[in-house]
């Protein structure tokens, strides 16, 4: 089983030792995704949070006129669930589906609690990415209820150029709760621009 | 030090023993705020997190043309702080002010880490609730690109009622990004609709 990137992520959190990487194996699994499957369904139960080794990921919501949502987009280094879903065992508010061919690590829920409880450290380390992940959705909030749309596109942008390069853009509208006319017309309003 | 309300909340989650309410009493403070008074503002560093006991407080954003944006309020049972400036010890993106006279538990920054390294099962409370924030946040910025501003209205009085009793109308409207005319607007729209 081949975690090394996980590995490396959570060396910059703490350090675990031979027999914890042991231990964290034995809970864990590694699977392929095709392009297009999906890891959770929108109110099927989310049996595992999921660790990105390659490939990328949307979170989505369709609402009940059948449009779609995105919440976010996972690739490699990131983590991928339906939080909720899964801390909660009940059924899930978003999809996950895999935009690439996809290889994740998958922690599913039965192991989970155990392995926390095994290795108290690794308790300290989702605490501690959890922590900067509520950090950066408190933000994303802010920025949507006070930048403009182009300005929000400008943001995600620059802090996600990986992922625009990776995605259709009519997804990052979706993203960023616009159309995708609209993000048309903040592109070319931004060539102008130039 | 009266921390029962705080006590009644962790047991939710976690049991704690005598000897453990001990060292966490030892490692927090009980403090008064009075209305109007911060807890931190933006750009200083946000040196505890907090768990309010009585009043309410207010988390906001000011932007660079001085405009005010609220991200949240948090009454008793509920924890406030900039959650980004406390776990990174650097400059507040927010400012958090007592709407009312308030009571919280103060969690320093220097025992937080030493309070959850004590007792483990800390560790685990706080893991869980942030878990829980952050479903909250993430359900949130769905909701803010999906449902109509009347929609997140009627959801947010539907799930705070006690919070909107409290608080001015234009500081909800902020809330929900939109303007407080706007507002007006929506609630005259939903008495017509009585």
């Amino acid at each position: 089983m081949n975690i090394e990137p996980l590995l490396k992520y959570i060396s910059k959190y703490i350090d675990l030792t031979t027999d914890e990487i042991a231990f964290l194996k034995s809970k864990i699994t590694v699977r392929k995704f095709l392009k297009g499957q999906y890891i959770v369904q929108q109110g099927d139960v989310c049996r595992y949070t999921c660790f990105v080794l390659s490939g990328c990921t949307k979170t989505f919501y369709v609402d009940s006129e059948g449009q779609e949502h995105i919440l976010m987009f996972s690739i490699e280094d990131w983590w991928t669930s339906d939080m909720g879903s899964f801390i909660t065992q009940t059924p899930a508010d978003f999809n996950v589906q895999c935009l690439e061919n996809s290889e994740l690590v998958i922690f599913p829920y039965e192991s989970y609690e155990n392995l926390l409880a095994g290795i108290p450290k690794l308790e300290r380390f989702f605490r501690q990415i959890i922590e900067k992940a509520f950090v950066a959705s408190q933000k994303r909030i802010v920025r949507n209820n006070s930048l403009s749309a182009k300005n929000q596109y400008l943001y995600f942008r620059e802090q996600y150029p990986l992922i625009e390069q990776r995605i259709p853009q009519y997804m990052i509208a979706s993203y960023l709760g616009i159309t995708k006319e609209f993000l048309s017309k903040i592109k070319s309003q931004l060539i102008l621009e130039q």
